[in-house]
Formats: C-alpha cells, sequence, structure tokens
C-alpha cells in the first residue's frame, strides 16, 4: 500500500514528473500516480482523495502547470499535508502555477515547492514520512552525506586539477 | 427567476464585487449571490452550479483573489459561459488571482476581466444575455450612447473653459 | 453564415490561431476569418465589426500579440461579446498581450483567455452560443464526457502498467 | 493655434496629467486638451486626430491608464508624431500601461515615456517642437542651464552645511 | 515540549507572525519560537536546529523577508519538513522572498506557503503533526466542518437579505 | 548630411539593429551609425553628440540592452530628441532595458520603443523628420497606404480561400 | 579627508539615503556627499569622479531612483569600486532602478545593494575600506558580535516572556 | 596565495562562472575556486571563509542560481567584502537569483552583479584588490583603454565601411 500519492492533472504531465517519480522510486517509496483533473473530472479527483485517505496514503503530491488548481483543490478535501508542484507549461515559464499553488486563502495551505522542482516535491514527502518512519529518516539522513561526499569529492577534484 | 449568477469564495469579498452587483442591478438583472468556496465547500459549489443549470441561469461570475480557484473550478462543471473577476487581494496586488483564472487548461475556458474590473465583469454578463434579449441589447446601447454623451460633454466643459 | 468572427490584427497570426479554428471547425461552426488591424486599416475593423452586427455574428473573437489593441478596439464597437486571444509574440512572452488585452477600463469589458490559448478562445466563444443552441450545448457536454473519459482511460492504463 | 494636441481617454486622468500640462504652459504651448476615449467614441478619437493634422499640430501626446490603447489608436491615423504617457491606474502601478503602449507593433511607434512621467511627456514634445523653433530650442537650453545651477546649488549648499 | 518550532531571522518579523502563532496556540500546539538569522547568528541558528532535533520537535516553521535565506538554511541542517513562510517587507511587496524561499536546489525542500500566509504556515505545520495525532486530525476536520459553516451561513444570511 | 543619427553602445548590436537601418535606408535617410559607449568611451558619445548638433542631425535614435544608459545620457546633452530602443539581450529578455530607457527623471525625456522595436525607433524618427519635410510625410502616407492594401490583400486571399 | 564619497542625482534623494549616512557617521566614516545628475550636469559627475580619484576617495556610493544610470556612469569613469544603491521612487517600487544599477555591461562592473538598502550600501563601503583599515575591521566586527548579542538577548526575552 | 576565492554552490556551475575565472586568470589573480553548498554542507562553507580569512583572501565572490543563498550566508561569516553573482539556472531565468542575493538584510551586504555577469563579478574583484595594488590599478585602466581603443576601431571600421 502506498504511502505517497502522486496527482496528475494531465497525462502530459507524466514527462515533466520523471524526477519526482524517480526520487520516490530510489527511497521505495514508489507511490501511486494517478491522472485526474480538477477540472475535467472533478468527481474522480475527490473519489481518488477519499480512496487515498481510507487506504493510508500519507502525503499527496499534486503537480500542475498553467492556472495550476489541482493541488489546492486536494488541499480543500483532505487534511493530509498536501505538496504542490508547480510546472512550467506554456509562455510563462511556471509563474503562472507557482502563484496559483503557492498564494492559497488562510485555513487551506499547500507546501509548495519551486517550479519543475519535482526531485524536491519528492523530498518534501520523503521528509514528512520520515517522521514516523526512523529507517527511513536514516536513509534520508544517509543519502545527504552522500551528497556531501559527492559535492566535497568534487571540490578536491577541482582543487588537485588546480595544483597540477 | 435570476439569469445572472454571481459567485464569491468568501463573503470579504462582498464589498469588492459592489460595482458589479451596481451595475447588475442597474440593468435590471440583479443576479443571485452565492458565498461558497472551491475550498472550504466545494460540495455546494458543485450543487449551487447544478441548481443554477436547472433554473435557467445563462451566466455565471465566480470573482476570487490570491490563488483564485473558484473560476476555474466552476467551468469545469458547465457549460454555460463563465465569467472570473481577479480581485487584488494581499500584497501581490491581484497578479496572483489574474493568472490563476485566464491561464486555464485547454478545453475548460474562464472569460476573464481585468484585476478588480467588477463593472466589466457586469458588463460582459449582460453582452451574453443581451443576445438572447434584444430589449438589453437596446439598453446596453442606449447606456453606451450615454456615456459618449458625458466623455462628449466633459470636452466641450474643458475647452470651453480653456477658452475662457 | 456564420456566427463566430475571429479577427487577426495581422496575417502572421494565422499560424498561431490554427488550434482556435480547428476547434471551431470541429464542432461546426468554422467562423469567418477577417485580417484587419486597429493600426493599420482602423476603418476595415469598424466596417468588418458593423457587417458582422449585421450579418448575425453572436460572438467575435479577436487574437493579437504584443500592445494588443484589437479585441479592446472591437469591444468598444459592439455590444456583441468580444473574447480577447493574447498571443505570445516578441521577448516578453505574451505578458505585454496579456494585460493589453485584460486590463480594459470600465464599460467595455474583454472576454480574456489564456496567453496563446486558442483552443479556449473557441470553446468559449461555442459556450456562449450554446446558450442558444441545445444541441451545440449537448455536443459540448459530450465532448467534455469524452475528454474525461480520455483521462480516465489514461489513469486506468497508467495504473494497469504500474500493476505489471 | 495649438502645436501639441493632448489627449485623454478619460476626464478622471485629467488631474493625473497637471504636470504634463503644467510644462507645456511654462513654455508657451499650452496645447489643446481633448478627452475622448479609443473605446467610448472612437469616431472623435479620429475627428480630432484628422482635425488636428488639418489645423497644424505638430505633435501629439495621448495620456491613458490599464489597457491603454488610446495612444497606439491614435498613432495608427496619422504620421504626427505621437507620444504616449502610461498613468499608473488601478491594482498593476502602470506597468499595464507601460507595455500597452511601448510594444506597439512594427510600423506604427509611440513615442513611450516612464509611467506617470506627464512632464517627460511634455519636455519630449517641445523637443519635437523645438526642432523647428530656435527661439524654443534656445528656452529648453536655458531651462536646461537653470535646472542644472539648481543641482549645482543644492550641491554647494548641502556641502557648506557639511563643512559647519 | 513543543512539536513546532517557529523560527524568525529578525525581532522585527514577531508582529508579522501573529497569525501563526495564533493558529498554532488555537490548537494547542503553541510551539517554540526562536529568533536566530542566518546572517548574524548562523552558529545558533544550528544549534537551535540540533536542539529541536533531539528535543523532539516534528515540523519547523521559518518565516523570512526580503532574501530570506533562513528557511533553506534550516531546511539543509535536517530532515525534518521545513516550512518556509514568505514575508512581504520592504518594497517588492514580498516576491522576493516568495523566490528565495520557494526556488530551493534539488535534494533540499522547503515548504512555501503564500506571502505572508502565516495561518496557512500554521495549518500546514498541523496537518504534518496530524499525521501522527488522530485526535489532532479530528480537531483539523472539526474546524474545517465549522469553518464551512461559517461560509454556509453567510451565504444564508445574504440569501435572506437579497429575499427581503 | 545624414538627418538621423543612430548610437550604438556596443559593436555587437549592429546585427540587432539592422531592421532599424533598413527601414530609414528604404526611406532614403541611411543616417549615421556611430558606435560608443556610455561606459567605455563616454567622452565619444558626448563629442559624438555636440558634433550631431553642430552638423544638423535633427533626430538621435540610442539602442542599448542590459542596463541600458545610453539613451539617456545623450538625451542629457542635447535638446534634440532622442529614441531609445531596448534592445533584448541576456536573460531578462529585455524588461532591464525597457525600464533603463523608459523611466527616465523629470526634465530629460527619452521616446521609448518596444523591446527590439528597431522598425519602430526608424518610423518615429521618420515621423520627427517629416514635420519638416512635407515629401517625406507623403513617402510615410504612402507606405502606410500600401500596408494597408497589403493587409487588405491578405484578408481577401484568406475569404477567397475560404470560400473554395 | 573622505575616504567614501556618496553621489545622488537629486537633492530629493538626500532623505531616501538617510539610513547610509547614518551608518557611514557611526563608523568615523562620514564620507563626501555631492548631488550631480548624469543627466542635468554630467560634466559635474565627471569631475567630482576625477576630484575623488585625486583626494583618495577609496569607494564610491551612487544612488539612484527610477532609470537609475549614475551608478553606471560613474563605474565607467574609475577603477575604484561604485556601490549602487537603487531607489523606490515611482510606481515601480524600485524594481526599475534595481535592473538599472545591476544589469550593467560586461567590463563595467557595479556593486549592487537591495532595494532602499541605503544601510547596506554604507556596509559595503566600509566593508572595502577596511581591507586596508585594520581598525575599522575590527570596529565591524565588533559590531556585527554586538548585533549578534542584541539578536541572542531578543531571542532570551522571548523565551523567558514564554515561560511566563 | 590567492587574493580572490571564488565559491560555487554546485559543480554544475562551473562552466557558468568560466568568463569570471578567464577574466580573473587574464589579470594574474586565478583565484581558488571551491564547491561547497550552504544547503548539503554548510560546515565547509565556513571552514572555506575561516580558513580564506586566515590565509589573506581579500574578496569572496559567491555565484548560484535559484534561491542563491550561498553569497549571502558567506556575507553573514566575514567582513571581507563578498560579491554575488546570480546563474540564470531554471525557469525564472535568474530573476529568483538576482534578488535572493540582492535583497540582504540590513547590516550583511552582498555586492550584486547582473544575471550571469561573471565577467563583471571578476572585474568588481579585481577594482576592489586594486585599491592596495597600484600596479593592478594601472592594468585595469590600461585594459579600459584598450577597451575604448577596440570600440572606436570598431566605430571607425564602421564609419569606413559607410563611405565606401
Amino acid at each position: 500500500m502506498a504511502r505517497v500519492l502522486v496527482m496528475l492533472g494531465s497525462a502530459s504531465d507524466l514527462e515533466r514528473v520523471r524526477p519526482l517519480l524517480d526520487v520516490l522510486a530510489r527511497f521505495g517509496e514508489p507511490g501511486d500516480v494517478r491522472i485526474a483533473s480538477a477540472h475535467r473530472n472533478l468527481e474522480d479527483v475527490l473519489a481518488i482523495v477519499r480512496e487515498a485517505e481510507r487506504s493510508g496514503v500519507r502525503v499527496i503530491v499534486a503537480a500542475a502547470g498553467l492556472a495550476a488548481h489541482l493541488p489546492g483543490v486536494v488541499a480543500g478535501q483532505t487534511v493530509l499535508p498536501v505538496i504542490g508542484l508547480p510546472l512550467a507549461v506554456g509562455p510563462l515559464h511556471g509563474v503562472d502555477a507557482l502563484l496559483s499553488i503557492a498564494q492559497m486563502p488562510p485555513g487551506v495551505p499547500v507546501a509548495t515547492v519551486g517550479v519543475n522542482a519535482g526531485e524536491n516535491a519528492a523530498y518534501l514527502a520523503l521528509h514528512i514520512l520520515a517522521l514516523e518512519d526512523p529507517e527511513l529518516a536514516a536513509r534520508l539522513r544517509s543519502h545527504r552525506a552522500a551528497r556531501r561526499e559527492e559535492i566535497r569529492a568534487r571540490d578536491r577534484d577541482l582543487r588537485r586539477e588546480a595544483e597540477e
């Protein structure tokens, strides 16, 4: 049973959220991915959210571009934490989606990440899961440590090259 | 039976849409005003839209500020024309609402007017109603003619003052 | 006799509005397309609008990029509903056109859709026509239902793939 | 016979262009001020421009806020130089007007000045007039020299205070 | 022992986050409030985060205006979920803070809420806490239900007034 | 002796102003083109402006990208009309140049055209020259008439195709 | 002999840079303040810069609003470090000045600080001076330490209040 | 021993700062380049800054994209002058980085250069070094003179071509 539900407003966003799905998979939390639109099949959005609540989903990630209403609509239906991922679709480069997702009215928050920041949407979901999963927390810490070593290695390589 | 339904996402927007309601009233189309939020009581939004369709509403105007989802959500529920009025609420001056309303995905249009342009939301509704109401069309034309004369009168006054 | 008039300020916009024309055609409302500029041949713009009113046009869609004046100028000449389609022409990505079209002064509304949202301009026109054309309304509802089924099918496919 | 025509789209802009009118008056070029709207009484705009051409107007200044179409529409009707003054009206602070005025399509330029920069609209008009009016050119040069001395005086005062 | 840590980069932000603190208090999660700056006393920021991890804090909310670095710096130090609240300080109305908080690099997410949206920062924290606190989840659901009834009551009042 | 002086802040802008030079050439006003930077060789900028004034230049066009200071600096040195052409150089798409050119302080106007609108910079220069050159004015009018016929021809072609 | 030269493009900016002057004074580097405009009396700007170089000025701070050319023009005249302070003057809130100052062409840098960030302009100047003035460096470090203690004290007070 | 320290938040920025490194190298100030992130290995950032202070570094340049915190965090740790270079990474074109770097709170300035303006970051560092290095100052002046001659040569070539 998946702990993360990933909702997309359009099948065309599937490629755009690949980094999000990759990070989730890498941490053993592949998540269920569902495509449903707040504008085209709202009733399915609502059903998916209700089913998610019943089936033990802990975090919902909703990705959308343009007038990105999906995350906000989902957030209105549940007290599960909802993460909104603005996608850079169309000529406004995702500024439209960023504002449509972040600027929610009082009482219905969406945890917004950066434009096209699919990886961060995944990590934020994992950080929330890790609150009740010490092993996942440990893996997240290890991963951070690994990336820290990576950046240190790059720094050392660079200095070695410079010295030569 | 009202032909225009005015939907507000929050009671606090009531004062902001006063010019919209005034224009509708002046043309004998007071409209029903309903307060319902896409985030707080979405089921009521849906019920109001269904009832509007049944009761013969012809045009829906939805006003919202911030991440203004109400117009788009309503537009997804009906093939009635939906007019979106972005309100300048909060520190971003309504740019957030303008983009959240105008940048709808393909297939679910919202007829967007300017930020805080309540009068224009009303006039747009009236222009649509006038398609099937020659008398209203005539009144809209008279009103335009009257405003034309007003601006001409102001111009004449100004020239007269200048000559003196 | 066409019920939709599509006005372009420049022949170079013809390709940009292809999705608009395609949607209109698919619904059997091909519309008349006219090229006339508020800056180069304003008198033709005015004549086209007057002729449109006489010939029974119900909705005018005007598309323009940059300082997109055509929709607003047309809106000032008629009480027919005017839909404005901002095009992303030049280095500002259509933000210029969006503001030039949406921010009309009180009394002269333009029903603005998103930047490059030609499909939505078409659907908005069709929604307005459908007010007096129950058959078109039915086709719009069927189309929405079809798209709803499409998105559901994509969702099912995705889940099936996930299960394998 | 005035050499500068100042056109306003709305009587409510009269106060906003006071600095423009003051500068023109100070240089003995009071200008004719006309109120006419590209949206409400376009035919008057056209008539005013034609009359201006006949009566020897040399420069037209058009001021407007929001979707500021007046300068562009005027520019399309004449080969006289047209100066556009964007006004900060409404919640977008004149960014809408700036883009609506500056981003004209090829072949129909508007000489745009800064947002609310009424004085500069006036000075630009005077600089153009001065091309054929050596005395005005001399007065503009004197005025600049005077302002230069003013700023030098302020600088001297400041240094004197600092020394004390 | 508090489960929410609220970090402010400056004592002057204390009044700006009052709605955040009020919501937390109302739900019996008053949170510890700490003032420490990523620029002035970074070592204290780090110590506070380490102490928070030890003492069982579950969610950190960091509020900041201008080049709002505090949330991101905190997020780099912990795998606890970090909520970033952009404050509208100074002439750019919080757009600077919104981008400084949301646009984090891959691997270090900050859960961003809207500009000045202190209430939503609080609710987001509570939603995360509620994952492991069914009673809090129930209270959040009740609160939502209460607000839903409030908005319904406002709607009913409005309709009653309209009928009279 | 040229009547138009075209100033570029950088040789790399030469290709960007090709449409400007083409329009000037087509109207028999090829203009002198000078490269001089307000930052690198300001003394040459000043000398070029003084020489332009002596040699009978009537209009100066200054093109620049980024923090586009050249037009404003030139405008401060002369009472000749100065046209500023903002170029879209670098990642901000010319918004930086547009604001750097248009937002001049009171008393030193720059006649700003759109971003990358080289043709309009040329036409604006020609319109100013035409004030004292009836033949040029006539050619500008003919050119406009020709473009009007072009757009009409495109419109006729389109309608003919539609009928077939 | 002052080591910091503060240049203002307009006497009206004097009040706006008060925090800048206060910080300089507090550190015993009152600086010379000069008013001279890149547009009104450029020759004085150049003379002031030359004199500054001769008299041993080490850092120049130039403050300006709108199309803020002064810092860039000064930077082109000297290899002394030039700090640019964008001021929020007029309806665009200093975004115009920020871009006009920061986006300088290659080879002529301006050290830009935030909009209205007069204090930071002063501190940046002091940090540069401190490179060759160990005592000033020590005072800057003490000042930072003092502010660190201040913020710690505020944090302690807050916690004490919370405990009571 | 290097006098300039160049800090990058990510190895992927190395190519983006190539122009910065090239300018430094050309002036015999190759600088040490270090990769360390304010989010991934903050302790290394702090250690690098402390080491830089000990080893006699005079200026630190920090480059970053997105929510570019590195320059500000570094600036909080030292009274050495810190230059911030915003990089255009991701869909917002570096506007995010520009604001994240420039809009620092009072007391902790970052000397910000333009987006992607790596050359200017280098020149600014050199100008600061030149304060205590008359030979470098002389080389910077020569370089400016050389570029001045270059632009003059381009101008002469252009005029020669024009005459032919």
